[in-house]
């Protein structure tokens, strides 16, 4: 058989259809989290299971299936890395995945998440893991037999099947290795930060700063870097993110903290860089992998590229500073450039990822990343789990949680079903400083441009490397091809090496 | 045959599904006027008219329709104003109204009211009705065809059934007759106005209000008077309005004017009128006729008394001149209670209806209702409209627009195909000024009570008599119920004349 034009434009067609559904869904999710009236939730989340079904129905349709089966056995001479071939590999291993588990796991697993995040939340305000440890039990279980179904008859452990769906084709060994590549000399900074001879004045950073200005500085900062406000919005939301509702409409949602500036303001460029990703892809492509995000470890890299190789960075307080100070006047009029600097990149062990600076967050991770992995292994029951937690808190960050609700209850990851979720953020930290290493080495003064407000010459290489690429390779292609590395632990290391030692008195 | 449970349970869940996609649409649609990115326009209007599709294909399927008719035919002993049967007859009448609608017209009329809202917009702003006639005709055409259609086999005119989808039952006959009751006297109250020893100083009102203060005062006046923040909210958007995504999701939306406020403020209590009723609906009749709204005629009075006759009365500003002098401090400090009362009862003949005030508008109204009679009925030629509608506009208002833009392009009403939706705008006035008196007469000094902040008897009266019967009863029916007479001018003469003589200095 030769490949069929078709058979083609039916898939793609079913698909992007199951994206209208997916999109409409995102946005009643949206609405939910920017402004729905409280009372709306029960109606809201009828009609959001109702399109998610739907979206499910179409996405695990048979025919659909036999369909991109039959074309991918007859891609004939398509160029792997082009977008016919992705199209027709990333919607069959969608489509596989999906197959492979039975309706009735999919709504099993869909309640016990429910409950697991309702369970969760209780758990974490009463502060008392108890209350959670049954969900959690039926969860793990649950994803674990997923795991298994997906992974029979591959060489793929249930864990690495989980992760699969975050982070396509990762493994377990190799990730191992990078993390343990990287925490050694991580643990060496950090413990020397704890002693070194020169430490931040984070109290600059808690003073008042009044949320109008907040809201002024962040929209003026991604508009700035390059979010384009005509295909995008800014809104506000408890716990910020990013969606994608349409080729030309994404949405990033921040938070304001009226005591602590990086939240709004590193937390919108963080936003930003998620969005431009979604704003940097193909139009036409819309729905299909070719216009998708390559994985979550690759979106996350530029979050964190914006937010911390240029949010954090000296020469973009350079040229930001001065309006930061007018901002907020008389607020700042004391600080200096170099001391509000220096404030940002305070590195401190403490209990909370999501408050984490940008090198112990890494350790935060990798906890994580051993602990579900023993989880979902069998080798860790879930009554233990709140020990090994603040026992490898202990041992890692030096800290230790007063309870539950600072410690194994902080993140809603789990209660939600996401396991294989979390190693994906440090992918994205170790990305972010590689791919900024190849942007700087091939356009030169990346500082300069910064210290003058210029941002598009970064942004116009992440487009064209990263963004209009989709899914036409894996991430580890696309890290290969855009930096001529393999993705190490060794631009990371050397950036945060490069920055914080000379920042806190230490010889490099 | 008798009653059937299951085939009654079979055409509600039925119905509640295409009412679940319809707020699904609705909710896309408040988003795209409240902020959505530009851009995500064009992607915006797939995903609505997929939706609008999947809901008109399940409102005519044929085995619900069958099964609505058999229900129909063995209602039994059911109270025919009771839920049961308000549900069947309800649902049977749309579905049969669908029905009689070929797809093809259907096709045809949306893709013609789409081009319609275009042409119509871009006449609008050239000035030039030329642009619009052949759209216009199209659109009177299709509607005519529809409204022949649906009367076919009854005794009514393809105008009368275009009218009933806004007026369920409503006759021309009858409605003639009330508009003739109430223009007569109205004329002589306006004429009179106009030779007014006294004339109300609209400067007052033309102040710089600033916005900020204006959502404030807005938001305190929609909450006092009973509109639920938990169950809705107030936005902004260019065309005022209001919709209902949920049993207990109510968006109202206002437009603020820095020159003008009543735009804002008024307009708000308008729309809270219209947010209360719907809030003020049974939740768990919600998609079913007993849980929706009678008439748009009813709608609109629930609208109007809370906009007019709360809103525009003595004791209202009695209770909030003070906090609007406060907010707004000092634009407003020069100002007396009387000055200011009286500016915003202002009657003075205009050329836009919708700026129009409560007298007057309803003569902008009986133009509309009497030229598009004309227009379906085939007596008056599309190219003839304009000269028609200045003649009239000349001879009932005394005034007579510079251009179309200011007269006959006017409303977008027409170019959306919304034929014999006019109408229900003055009955709401009818309406409300009629369930205000018997609310009155039943609840004894409202005067003393709004003076005091005190809005929920009123509320708690037209919950009962209007907000919970839904459909369970016409609009007529409901006002003869309510306030023990049939429909007719009286009322909103009185209403007018006893207010606006006094203020005018005229004799009682």
């Amino acid at each position: 058989m030769t490949f069929s034009q078709n058979d083609f434009d039916f898939v793609a067609e079913h698909a992007r259809g199951a994206m209208l559904l997916q999109t409409v869904a995102d946005t009643l999710e949206w609405d939910e989290r920017t402004g729905m009236p409280i009372d709306g939730g029960d109606y809201r989340a009828t009609q959001v299971s109702t399109l998610r079904g739907m979206v499910h129905r179409r996405r695990t349709d048979a025919k659909y299936g036999e369909t991109l089966q039959s074309l991918s056995e007859n891609l004939g001479d398509e160029d792997p890395a082009g977008d016919v071939a992705a199209t027709v590999r990333g919607l069959l291993r969608n489509w596989k995945r999906d197959h492979r588990l039975p309706e009735d796991l999919v709504e099993r697993t869909s309640r016990a998440t429910v409950k697991g995040q309702q369970r969760w939340d209780a758990a974490r305000r009463a502060d008392d893991f108890g209350m959670f440890r049954d969900t959690l039990a039926e969860i793990i279980e649950l994803k674990r037999e997923a795991g298994q179904r997906i992974a029979e008859g591959t060489d793929r452990s249930p864990y690495e099947a989980l992760l699969d769906e975050y982070e396509p084709d990762a493994r377990v060994e190799p990730l191992n290795q990078v993390f343990q590549d990287l925490r050694k000399p991580l643990v060496e900074l950090i413990d020397a930060i704890r002693e070194a001879p020169r430490q931040p004045k984070r109290s600059l950073l808690e003073r008042d700063f009044a949320i109008a200005g907040q809201r002024d500085l962040s929209r003026f900062v991604a508009e700035s870097v390059g979010f384009d406000f005509q295909a995008g919005r800014l809104d506000e939301t408890s716990h910020p993110f990013c969606t994608t509702l349409g080729p030309r409409d994404c949405r990033i949602l921040t938070r304001y903290d009226l005591n602590w500036l990086p939240a709004g303001l590193l937390g919108t460029m963080h936003e930003a860089g998620h969005g431009m990703y979604e704003q940097g892809m193909r139009s036409d492509w819309f729905g299909l992998p070719p216009g998708s995000y390559c994985s979550l470890g690759i979106h996350e890299s530029q979050s964190r590229l914006w937010e911390n190789q240029v949010g954090r960075s000296r020469p973009f307080w350079q040229w930001l500073f001065a309006r930061t100070q007018k901002t907020f006047a008389p607020t700042l009029d004391d600080v200096s450039l170099d001391d509000f600097h220096f404030a940002i990149n305070q590195i401190q062990p403490s209990l909370i990822r999501v408050e984490a600076d940008e090198a112990t967050y890494n350790l935060h991770i990798i906890i994580r990343f051993d602990l579900e992995q023993l989880l979902i292994g069998g080798t860790l029951a879930v009554d233990d789990l709140p020990a090994a937690w603040d026992a490898r808190y202990q041992s890692d960050l030096g800290v230790c949680a007063p309870s539950a609700a600072n410690g194994v209850l902080q993140d809603v990851h789990w209660s939600a079903g996401l396991i294989g979720y979390f190693p994906t953020y440090t992918l994205g930290n170790l990305a972010s400083a590689q791919l900024y290493d190849a942007a700087a080495a091939e356009l030169g003064d990346l500082e300069s441009m910064f210290a003058g407000g210029e941002f598009s010459p970064l942004l116009d290489w992440l487009r064209s490397r990263i963004h209009e690429r989709g899914q036409c390779e894996s991430g580890d292609s696309l890290i290969l091809r855009a930096t001529g590395k393999s993705l190490s632990a060794d631009a990371l290391i050397r950036y945060l090496n490069g920055k914080l030692r000379p920042l806190y008195g230490l010889d490099g």
